[in-house]
């Protein structure tokens, strides 16, 4: 996979892109980024990048020349059409369901702007997915790009290890994931439940099921609608339901 | 304020923090960042901070002594008790409500985990706040802390100028943001939309809210349950409704 990303504050992305999962899924040839300041694809002669809105109005507003240039530039020779995401408090909230569907694509580029809205033919023409991480704002789509960028690029074949397998299998199973413990079995007074020191094999998975099913019924309640529970797993939410 | 990140990754930080908004807000001294490996505070020997869970199965676990260490560390002499924030799957979503909640503190605290668990006596006796930014899975909390502190530190007095007004008004209104355009009036064939560049600021600014009901009307509907609209903007959403 490639992954271009146009910016106007590439530095924000060395320390990101060159550390754990995102630098070895590099050096395993999974994907490759680049990451472009779109100023260099202004043809204004002050390399000017945003302009006064019409109509009037605060704020200045991206120019879509820049940006339909370095697009142009950064997808030249792919033989897929790219995937161009915008990231904006407007677009799709961005979920894993989503992130599976980019990790099969060859080339995505993101397009980050920085306070600045963008010249609205940016999204008619030039785009293909509005994406946004919540109802929250940032200063620009830049850290939101870096998100999105790792939760892809983790599942791309190859990728992760062994280590990381009980995070996803906690996300497939649909249920928010039961406590864990380590050593040392008592810390500062605070001792780990004694069925897990039990060596008891049936009443720990029993512990962790009912506590699994607890954490997700009393933080994601929605969670539990889109699950087929098993007669078992019903009893367990009755008898939680009836102690609240 | 002061943010102390707590990570295994400390560089990844470097980027982020050092450009825009969060580089003026340190420049301004309305913000202190520091950024610890909290490995550095583990007392086993190895400098390990992760174990095998109790009761067996596949992922380590973060031991609590390094992180119950590091918390004390970086929190020694505060007036005011910190805010501890965890960054997990399983945390309260965060929204800007929320981080106008944390912009009022004094001492903010991010744990980022990788891949690993953590040990629950963590999130019960460390951790103030559980947070997570959606449904989708991360390698670690870096990221996802680099999202909450941009949209924290930007809220802080004197951090924003002028230039990132616009962003604010949009999200204040409870209506996403009409398109925005600015010049070539023709970029590659496509064209401004006419009463813009009509002069008639009446026209333009009617051309704007029926836009941005419009939009948030196709994208997000769930937002204009929470609007008491006046009577015009009724109107303006009935004919929009009537026409698909």
């Amino acid at each position: 996979m490639n992954i271009s990303i146009l910016s106007l504050f590439p530095e924000m992305f060395e320390g990101v892109l060159h550390t754990s999962i995102l630098k070895k899924a590099q050096e395993n040839e999974a994907v490759s980024f680049t990451v472009t300041d779109f100023r260099e694809y202004s043809e204004n002669k002050h390399h000017k990048v945003d302009d006064y809105p019409y109509g009037g109005g605060a704020g200045m507003v991206l120019k879509p020349e820049p940006l339909f240039n370095a697009v142009a530039a950064v997808t030249e020779g792919a033989k897929k059409p790219p995937r161009v995401i915008l990231m904006c408090p407007q677009g799709e909230r961005f979920t894993q369901a989503k992130a599976e569907e980019l990790a099969l694509e060859e080339n995505l580029v993101f397009i980050c702007g920085h306070y600045e809205g963008y010249d609205e033919r940016i999204r008619e023409h030039l785009v293909t997915d509005e994406l946004s991480l919540g109802d929250f704002v940032l200063t620009g789509g830049e850290i939101a790009s870096m998100a999105i960028v790792d939760s892809v690029v983790r599942l791309l074949p190859g990728v992760l290890g062994n280590h990381a397998s009980s995070v996803e299998d906690s996300f497939s199973t649909g249920l928010l994931e039961h406590p864990h413990y380590t050593r040392p079995a008592t810390y500062d007074g605070h001792a780990v439940p004694s069925v897990l020191l039990s060596g008891n094999h049936g009443e720990i998975e029993k512990w962790r099921m009912e506590q699994s099913l607890k954490r997700t019924l009393e933080r994601r309640p929605d969670m539990l609608d889109e699950l087929t529970l098993s007669p078992e797993q019903k009893k367990i939410i009755e008898r939680l339901k009836s102690k609240r």
